[in-house]
């Protein structure tokens, strides 16, 4: 029997590899150009860390590692009825973000604020695996955090602009403020019905306004809220246009109008850069309502070559992420890519471009050890020119080494035998085309630099 | 009380990060410029794949993970008596060679041999934490899996002296061959206390011929087989005498004459290389005894300006990896670099090159709204010619600010104020003289790109 891997988790081949390192590197030269610094945290954490962070259902969605010692001893523990702690104290991280607020707060004094900060790292959910979503997966966040600043959320705009440009896929960026959200449930006086609402305003362009105001009243609306809800529902034109509206709207509601300014402020700043992408107000946006206290931000894929139109990014502005640490007053805000699912809408929309300088550029037939001894001289001053080159290692049939060559996409093949041993020549096949050409050792050069 | 990590793990600091990113990156690269192509496993492997590949000792410090579902369940169960199995069947990987083994069982079909491989990732060990010992470090191996040629561990060899030339460190590379080990216990008639005669002749160098001759004794050496080792305990010379007097002693052993000619032409291919370390045969060599079935390697640091004399790489053939999980008949042969290791030699040599090019060039002082907003324009002009620039988020004091831009080693910190908007020049302060200057946005990118 073949051995397999864990459910939801996946090996990666190298054509995935080259693939992925791709995504992972534009995104850390976009945090790079903006001083954002990288960190790693371990793979585990301690429970008291990780528990409580993510809600009932996320400390569900923990993986636990038993205490390190005997499994027999470990069992006969449990078996004692010792609380849960004896057996297991250490968890896989679930995201980057708690591990990020126990950094800062554990670090606090060798740090110099505001930090900014990236980190490119798996993490683990112990989620039930279906397509598109794994238990193993690649977060790649960056935070700022110690500054309460909108000139960090134009910062992040410009980091999500230049990635997409750099993987040449086009995407929509969506924009919200939670103070806004907060406006509209207290102006009609239902505070403590935010996310129903939210996530009926989410369905108004599928389902039409008729049977988004039968949702709410379903949900318990009373008419007056309802009502006072309609202008908001049926708000259009561009997004100056959609503030200055909802300015009127919620005009009594003093953290409404701080939303719609910082609103404001944002879009103005984002579109006065001269490289930026075109980011659209959507006051549907309500992810991580729990969690965000102002700036919303989400992604969605809007290629044309590709049907995924999924959130390839996210973040916000969070108040105090490292409170819950002990550390009060930091304000914080972030964003987070999704690799796998760029990775998905790259392949579908054929962005990646081509990986030839990354692979093995020629490659010398073995024709036995005397050949082999003076290909290993070629290889040699090749490598030291930056050309990756490799040396057949055993003496083989002509044809295996071919569909070696063939197999790891080499574009070239260089045959060196007696007669170009005595000239000082190459025999070069060009695997594309068949055509074959003997050249010297410059040439060659030239050629493979090409 | 502030947070902590588990112990035996660590967080590493931006600072830390740039130089562990030098020393992966030029591993990675030289990997790539042999054709070595990288892939990645998941965290958790089944434990039906890590169980019984490391030994006793292995499989007690191999970290299990509890099954998901509620821990309360998992409890349950465990009380009940139920099997191990029914509370943990995955573990972190320990190494990457069995993950490797069982990637090529698993993806046979996909993959075109000889396959070389390269993989960099963390594995995880329920090791006693001590210093320099960690439950959790980055392992950085290369293997060609499919081809027993002697070519495979030239090419080794040559990408250990490519690691350790651009990584500015001495080290020494030793090798052996397990065959001469094995050769030297056959002719001396005593095949089962091989370990015991290579753990003594490992002392020579310490304790002298006598003690050594009195432990082997001890360990129940006859009479005849210690005479028959003196020979090979007072072997002297260069790699070829040496070779020369064992291919005397161990006549009688085929299997001792096999790795004498292995070790030949190893070391013949090796010399012939323009730009190789000198290696040295080390019959004391042991690494790996129950594993390597040819040559052994180990690479020592030998910096004079580091105290550090430990194992930075190693590795070694083995016949039969993917054995284990049903696919015989595959010889490999690979090396491991130790990135923690390395890191130390490097710290204590002062090897490290200056990094000023990963982080951030300049900051742009924040006097203001208006500033702020004309400095978007010129920090995004300076990104886009690939220049690290960054625009301090808050309106706060100036020596603040200053305070940052030091702390974060930025060499040049740019003053923009109301006299430089109008003229359209920049006033840059240079960190380490203090000096200040104004300029145009020309002068400026050349001064960040010189």
């Amino acid at each position: 029997m073949k051995p397999s891997i864990p459910k939801g988790t996946r090996d990666f081949s190298p054509a995935e590899m080259v693939k992925r390192n791709f995504i992972f590197d534009t995104i850390k030269s976009a945090f790079q150009s903006c001083g954002y610094q990288q960190i790693e945290t371990p793979a585990m954490e301690n429970l008291s860390v990780l528990e409580g962070k993510y809600g009932e259902e996320g400390d569900r969605l923990l993986f636990r590692i038993l205490n390190s010692g005997s499994l027999l001893e470990t069992l006969k523990t449990a078996n004692a009825g010792m609380p849960s702690g004896d057996i297991t104290e250490k968890g896989l991280r679930y995201d980057l973000t708690v591990p990020f607020a126990r950094y800062v707060v554990q670090h606090q004094n060798e740090i110099s604020f505001p930090f900014k900060r990236f980190q490119v790292q798996p993490v683990w959910r112990a989620d039930r695996p279906q397509k598109g979503r794994y238990r193993e997966f690649y977060q790649c966040d960056a935070d700022v955090i110690g500054s309460d600043s909108l000139l960090n959320e134009v910062e992040l705009v410009q980091i999500i602009s230049e990635v997409f440009t750099q993987l040449k896929i086009k995407v929509s960026i969506k924009l919200n403020n939670r103070k806004i959200l907060s406006g509209i449930a207290e102006v009609i006086g239902e505070k403590d019905k935010i996310i129903d609402i939210t996530v009926a305003i989410d369905k108004l362009d599928k389902i039409g306004l008729d049977k988004v105001n039968e949702e709410l009243k379903g949900k318990g609306l009373p008419e007056k809220a309802l009502a006072g809800l309609q202008p908001i529902l049926n708000l259009s034109g561009s997004h100056s246009e959609k503030l200055a509206a909802l300015k009127n709207i919620l005009a009594a509601s003093e953290t409404g109008l701080t939303g719609i300014a910082e609103m404001q402020t944002l879009f103005d700043l984002v579109s006065g850069l001269a490289s930026g992408m075109p980011c659209e107000l959507d006051l549907t946006l309500a992810r991580g309502l729990n969690y965000y206290t102002g700036t919303i931000i989400e992604v969605k894929a809007d290629d044309p070559r590709s049907t995924f139109t999924s959130s390839v990014c996210g973040g916000g502005r969070y108040d105090d992420l490292t409170g819950i640490f002990g550390l009060k007053g930091m304000s914080g805000v972030g964003i987070s890519f999704g690799a796998d699912r760029i990775y998905d809408v790259m392949e579908e929309a054929g962005a990646f471009p081509d990986f030839s300088n990354v692979s093995t550029k020629i490659l010398f037939v073995n024709f036995g050890d005397a050949e082999a001894r003076y290909c290993l001289g070629l290889v040699g001053r090749l490598r030291k020119e930056g050309i990756h080159a490799e040396l057949f290692p055993d003496t083989v049939k002509m044809a295996k080494q071919m569909k070696y060559a063939d197999a790891k996409k080499i574009p070239f093949v260089a045959l060196v035998g007696g007669e170009e041993m005595k000239t000082g020549n190459i025999t070069v096949k060009t695997m594309g085309t068949g055509e074959q050409n003997t050249l010297n050792f410059e040439e060659l050069l030239h050629l493979l630099k090409r």
